[in-house]
């Protein structure tokens, strides 16, 4: 089922709504941080092209950490908050997290089968490829309602790390975690080697992302903040407590409510913002509107070959994923945000090329 | 007004109820982190008597860090989380953010003149102090509504920052960021020393003590987890984006709430964590229930000379402030939390004396 959903037919606003709902996980991942690079400009962003992007992320190291210059940043105040699909890592066609959802549904119907002559579950069991890309909002929701919560944390764990170990993404053949973007990774150990704390700011699902944005990114868990649904605690027949994922969205992690948890989980503004489509714009306007350096960009999906191409802008056509409208591309050029064409300012794509 | 509150008057769960609405602040303050201490256990936690809660603390940290222990934790996974008010610092008779609250009031009155003549408000402004420590709960909810929302976080931070120089505490003339108790302190370095990341959990509002908690703990403002209330993101006529604090409860960071916070702001289930009442409850069951090493440590304040004794444990009498309570102190001994006697254990409490 999962490696022939069709391209481009399941809306963006619509999943990123249902990602909300996963439980933190009690045994975590080991830790493989992306090394650090040296401080020095000079073998920088190295899978990066010069040009007016790498520049940008160049000149605002130098201006907010280079001693003695006016616009020097403490430390402490040092944030850069990163958008994930799209941003970090393929999105197109579909989000690799949906995918979890969609392949966790036999395992929900085995457990309430009744559940199997019920819509959408019965769209979702019938493989019609077509008949899935079809369904509405509300089933889409109810599909990540059913996979993501009535579990406790450590079911949660076994589960994603289990699907994380194993599937694989129909065009490159590759776990989903190989195909984050090489010059983004390069710009994370780029600002982390000069003082700024990383963070993932993503409508996706906070602790499924947690899951591995230590190992792929070098993020650790705590630095990553995203969509979530309420927990309760309880105790087991022993006494023992645990945590319960409910079927409640907590933190709306899109639009508004990346400056909204951004301040709630972190508590300070970004100096430096990454993002992608209109759910990152609340962000990027954000981080730009603080004083100082303030470094906001916007990564623009014109490499077919690479990778995908769509968004509006540069007269590419549009799709329902990745929504990065003309509005938005006005908005970028009106307020100095930077944008990063991946055709042109990316040497490469990925680390496997 | 502020001096003379009367002790004990005013209910710990009502007072706790209010303390969720605070927005951030975009101005940090100066950081002034605590220095390391040495990772030996020698000449560590010196404001510490030897005993029983001292080496509870010294072996928790040799089993989880020394080299070759079975119970060795990566260092990634240590963390450590301690309640602020009656942990850390000073709570009896009145938590400290209370009193900011109350001293808001005529600043609230002079933008809402009807409000004077409206209870709770007519009451606080009266300066009865009897009255206003017969307050209902219903009445003192509406003064922490009114006095820590419908700001933005630029006028919240300007507010806050102002007071907190300014205030002091009655008994001993001192700010209240003076009146952290120093073993606390020791033990705060000597996590962070062994390569532990501490955070605050706390009952009061979350934005609050955000303001000095770097200051005062070395603890950076997004290693604070607290009560806090939802903000809204606008833009004022400039079109320049702000956040609005809302008088609507987001996060109610008391009891259960302790754990499920942890698992959304932390997502790592603590190895030590430090509290002081029923409120802390669930956080020491769920730390404690951890594989391997865990802490769990409770403070009992029994020292009347030297700073308060409230609670019903050791024959004290219980007050409304603080209920660590008998049936916490029978859990706590049940469980292998390990009590900490201020009279006993702590060689000093303030830095000052």
């Amino acid at each position: 089922m999962t490696d022939n959903i069709p391209r481009s037919a399941i809306d963006r606003r619509a999943l990123l709504s249902m990602l909300a709902l996963l439980p933190v996980l009690s045994a975590p991942l080991v830790s493989i941080s992306a090394s650090a690079q040296t401080t020095t400009s000079s073998g920088a962003l190295p899978s990066w092209n010069d040009g007016p992007a790498k520049q940008a992320i160049l000149d605002f190291v130098r201006d907010t950490t280079g001693p003695g210059s006016p616009k020097f940043v403490l430390p402490e105040d040092r944030i850069a908050t990163f958008d994930q699909d799209g941003t970090l890592w393929v999105e197109h066609p579909i989000y690799s997290q949906f995918i979890y959802c969609l392949d966790r549904v036999p395992a929900v119907i085995k457990a309430k089968p009744a559940l199997a002559k019920v819509e959408p579950f019965k769209t979702v069991l019938s493989g019609d490829r077509e008949a899935i890309a079809k369904l509405p909002l509300r089933g889409l929701e109810e599909i990540a309602i059913a996979t993501l919560s009535g579990m406790t944390v450590d079911e949660f764990d076994a589960e994603a790390k289990k699907w994380l170990e194993t599937a694989k993404d129909p065009r490159w053949k590759r776990p989903y975690t190989d195909l984050t973007y090489q010059p983004m990774q390069d710009v994370l150990s780029y600002l982390r080697a000069n003082g700024y704390k990383t963070y993932i700011v993503t409508g996706g699902g906070q602790d499924f992302v947690r899951m591995y944005s230590d190992r792929v990114y070098g993020i650790p868990r705590e630095q990553v903040v995203g969509s979530a649904g309420e927990t309760t605690y309880g105790y087991d027949k022993d006494g023992k407590p645990f945590l319960t994922k409910e079927p409640k969205v907590l933190l709306n992690d899109n639009n508004a409510g990346k400056a909204e948890n951004i301040h709630l989980m972190i508590g300070r503004r970004p100096h430096a913002a990454f993002g992608n489509s209109t759910g990152d714009r609340q962000m990027l306007e954000y981080t730009k509107a603080g004083d100082g350096a303030r470094l906001s960009m916007i990564v623009l999906h014109d490499d077919a070959q690479r990778e995908y191409a769509y968004g509006p802008a540069r007269g590419l056509p549009d799709t329902k994923v990745g929504t990065f409208t003309q509005a938005l591309y006005d908005e970028a050029k009106k307020d100095g945000w930077t944008v990063i064409s991946m055709k042109n300012d990316w040497k490469k794509i990925f680390s496997f090329e």
